[in-house]
């Protein structure tokens, strides 16, 4: 019996109809899906195919230990991250092992700050492993807007809301086109960098892009506004243009 | 009789199996089709959706009326390609106005340094325009690579080869992950942004990627290579992993 391959497929923003064809393809013959999940939530990418997936699928949905309640700067952080890590990658080895293809389902595309590189890192000298990319959540988000986010030679950047105000502030003023990911409970922060760097009244706020409930406003036209943590703000760019 | 609608289809980095299922049914279903491309050269885009678009389906191939025979600074420079994309708005409205679907075929994403943008602002007041959002080339390009780009906070910064020098190397330096895209006759520069930043041995180069060409080295190793224009670079990022 040959080891059966992992595949990370990238779902993209949300909308089925945006994801690859081949990703529709595996999600279609899947016989065992992997995911991630907060514990206690169905899990957005689960979400995301409902419908898609067999109902014969074997599903193994893996539950992050910890989400906000360890800060990132303490090292219990990384050390319980990496153990479930470990427990994942040891799961799936095991089903490959037994021959068996396994999807891990994505959010966005794979390589481009996703969980699934976690477990890439660890299996890909192991087994057989597979990244299928998708279209990114700042695609879904700027398509949203119905205007380019680059033009010309414009310089785009790409931040976590996460970083701290000050780097935030000094990379956004650098640049000429803007996303800005990972928002939710950093938002006052970046409001207070993007008016620091001069670009508050361009930005725009995407929530759900590409999503039945997706909106899109001005960032100013949201003031107090609670937003989830995948949404996304996007400053475009103003380069040359014919 | 009603107004069409120009869909300006993103068709990713090149392997049609990773075109959304959006762009695959506008593919296949296309009555009308038109693409830019270099004048007497079939067209890159155009070639992707080869054996996608039906025999029946009316073509019209936009040639650009210069790339690089007239300098970006020369005013002249301007003034033809606003003309050229002033004519073939003219004849996609006219199209649209007498009730046909016009699929526009856009390499890479739409709206991330696109031509079509340049329709797209031209038409949006005057007829219905769709954009689909597809997997940028930057996607292809680092899933090639077998590593993630971007982890943890990273900042990922994105720069076309046809910025200057100091610009380049600047940006360069402050990135943690780095993609630089338009290489071609930039690529001697590029090299020593890329070395004054020190991130020059970090560096990979990625020709064609995800067609069956694709080719991934690292820049260090293609010393002295002629590469084509839409090759890009790229640098992953270093950020926090458990």
């Amino acid at each position: 019996m040959s080891t059966g391959t992992v595949f990370g497929v990238g779902l993209g923003p949300g909308d089925p109809d945006l994801m690859s064809v081949r990703a529709d393809r595996l999600l279609r013959g899947a016989r065992h899906v992997a995911f991630f999940r907060k514990a206690g939530r169905p899990g957005q990418a689960r979400r995301i195919v409902d419908g898609m997936i067999p109902d014969s699928a074997e599903e193994f949905p893996m539950e992050y230990p910890v989400t906000t309640e360890i800060p990132l700067t303490d090292p219990r952080y990384n050390e319980v991250l990496s153990a479930f890590y470990a427990d994942c990658t040891d799961h799936l080895r095991g089903l490959a092992e037994q021959g068996a293809d396994i999807v891990v389902l994505c959010e966005g595309d794979p390589f481009f700050y996703g969980s699934f590189m976690h477990l890439y890192t660890r299996l890909k000298h192991q087994i057989p492993v597979e990244v299928v990319p998708a279209i990114t959540g700042m695609s879904g988000a700027w398509t949203a807007t119905g205007a380019p986010v680059t033009w010309g030679d414009d310089i785009l950047t790409v931040l976590m809301g996460t970083l701290d105000e000050d780097t935030l502030a000094a990379r956004m003023g650098d640049a000429d086109a803007l996303v800005v990911m990972k928002i939710g409970r950093n938002i006052d922060k970046v409001r207070r960098a993007l008016r620091a760097a001069g670009k508050y009244e361009d930005a725009y706020l995407i929530e759900y892009a590409t999503m039945p409930n997706q909106t899109v406003q001005l960032l100013s036209d949201a003031e107090g506004k609670v937003t989830p943590y995948f949404s996304i703000i996007v400053v475009h760019g103003q380069g040359r243009r014919p």
